[in-house]
């Protein structure tokens, strides 16, 4: 495939008719990483349980706004998803990584939805540790895996050195 | 500073009661990248103007999604926003870079809508092109700049390289 | 059942996967009452149908919050709801029950609509008569009875004393 | 059919149940015109492509108003729409004509969505014109057709006069 | 004035800046004409009161719609309004007019709310009778008056032959 | 006062212009009761910190529904909130009170606000419960106190009894 089929052959952005497509389980997972000062890293590890949990705060945000996604991105599908997870791993002493994996039994596919609830999920972490880190940066947002629909099954390629 | 005022001494989460504060100019800047295939960036760069330009797709989902920030970013204050701006610049054969800037005359800070109006412009792009190139990363997402408000102006450390 | 579902087992919150259940048809049922001073209720009846009905906007208020649950809830699944009718019943002098029944075809049920109906009914009438008695009261918000999915049908046990 | 049938034998408003009804194949049109000052529409023309393309905003507003339909039209079925197009085409030197299609699988019809994106996009239109022209119109808002439902098909009669 | 400010010079769209505009009391008022055939405005009266108002529900709807013009007009500044009212008026026998009027102390004027509410009383009316005439018409949807801000203010030039 | 401001003289609904009023500091505070069985008040208290906060998550949707207050009630002003604290106390053995303190600087008051996080909140519980204890009931949701703004203050009276 070779064109947008966003836009309409005069140009015209268009949300594209999926009506005459089946239902199939739908599956994607999108990641990102957040970096951050280590001191940083350490004051959310370190108060984690006892004085306020900032990855719980990113994983609500994140599925919340996986259910936002058709009000957010103008050309996608408003989709009623089936479940979604957030999860966060730290990565080394700056960097945490955020996956998320939306399911849906439906006419379209779902990557919008876990790049969105990543995105959001990496957001919240930003705006909970501003005050402390201006500097922080959200990387490496992209689609993990895709299964289900009529494009098939995706799977990331490996990055060259290995790691995340 | 070294504490997360979005939890209360006890651990509970919160909105930051900002109400004594006084009004201020306020100004935030934030940048993100878009990587895809080389491929993938000549198709939007040779479809634009005469047929559909996905970067003003982009840049209308950017500045609506900055208006529902308080929406998405669960402890950020609800702001009536009074400008937003965005922009993308081709950097090279497979990076274009989102920037956006938002003002508000107001009590609090503007970082959250500026970096959402980026991460949404940059997913809207993903969303457009998905279908050619599902590998595409969103990148840098971080705040530039601020000004006003109590904690002074911000500007982000260039990057030791040099560009973007 | 002894656990809590909408955590996984390290204690993350998550909206549980419900792609691989099957449509079923769904109903549920929630009922609450407003208190207030007997001045007020004679006053919202004294009105109705001549100088504005407080019950029709609270009704109106309940069928649109019903649809914007998924939006409140964190871990509700986002639902396409098939039917709502919110109903009023003045009770004695001082008290108004409210009731909801949702409907839907569905994979998830729908008491958490229902019962999201009666609060933002209930919540309506507190707003329209507010400035005559701040008193009023939202007492016995609670799901009369569901039909439909695998968790079978449930109808609240009545009072020990009786009435409502 | 001589009731209407969004209230209840008792006058209450409801939103009608659905969920016995199946899942047809659905499609709305409905369409618009605006109508401005020749130097307005002219400015419009002139600038498209070039200088910001005011019907592309305008029928991005559109398609993203049609998902929104839901929350916007009080006793309205929320719908997860399968397709939107907005077109719009220059009738005469003052007159543009806004045209909106959409489709659904679903239970109910989709023509309160097709007339919303009509509107939203005509008032696009207007907000980004009105510092020129306060003077501009919205009208003949109207279904054109729609198909599917147990109601049957349906196509407006022509104008008498016979254009738009 | 000859450009349109919604755009840069470049031609990219954007939320204009007012953080610079003082506070003023602004108002707008417009109006819109619903047309249906005789029956179904009869209908529509003699249920009034007894059997359900159409008119209160479409009354609610642009009121609400008001308070979110901001979420669906694209380049329209996010508002704090403080005051709406909707009225509607039987012209003849097959027409109502509605008008709005919306207020706020801000600094941007409320024409797109009013303009909202207005159009969205419309589509409400058109949904709660659509099962009786689907041949219903919006028209005339404009601008009547505005007041406070820069620009001045404004009031529609009478139509050449009078009414409405 | 003994009239309903939020209808005209003629009975019609309307928002109440506040524009003329002045912008003064304002603060409400709500509480309310979840009662649940024994069991499951002691399996959430339990699960605390180690395995998923049911309060973390009700307090998180109690906030961000302070959030659009405005969107869910129907003649309630769009408000920019300046703060918001919701904390939870376990009573007794079956009992859980819920509070909410908003607070804004603005022309109108939020007790609206306060009372919506409390329900949500509420909701919250239930919905992370419903599966182990659909009984669960949601009392005396009303206003504890407010202050600011032209009526004055207020302080709920206490129960006669004594307690919550």
């Amino acid at each position: 495939m070779t064109e947008l089929t966003h836009f309409s052959p005069e140009g015209a952005s268009r949300m594209v008719d999926v009506s005459s497509k089946g239902e199939t389980d739908r599956s994607a997972t999108a990641s990102g990483l957040i970096r951050m000062r280590a001191e940083t890293l350490a004051l959310i590890l370190d108060r984690k349980v006892a004085k306020g949990d900032v990855f719980e705060v990113a994983r609500l945000a994140g599925i919340m706004a996986a259910k936002r996604t058709g009000d957010l991105i103008p050309l996608c599908h408003p989709l009623g998803i089936d479940g979604v997870v957030v999860d966060f791993e730290v990565i080394d002493a700056i960097s945490v990584k955020v996956e998320a994996t939306v399911t849906v039994r439906g006419r379209t596919g779902v990557e919008m939805e876990a790049l969105t609830a990543v995105s959001v999920a990496a957001l919240t972490i930003y705006d909970m540790c501003k005050a402390v880190d201006r500097g922080m940066s959200v990387d490496r947002v992209r689609l993990e895996a895709k299964s289900g629909g009529r494009s098939g099954d995706y799977r990331r390629e490996p990055d060259p050195g290995g790691s995340a």
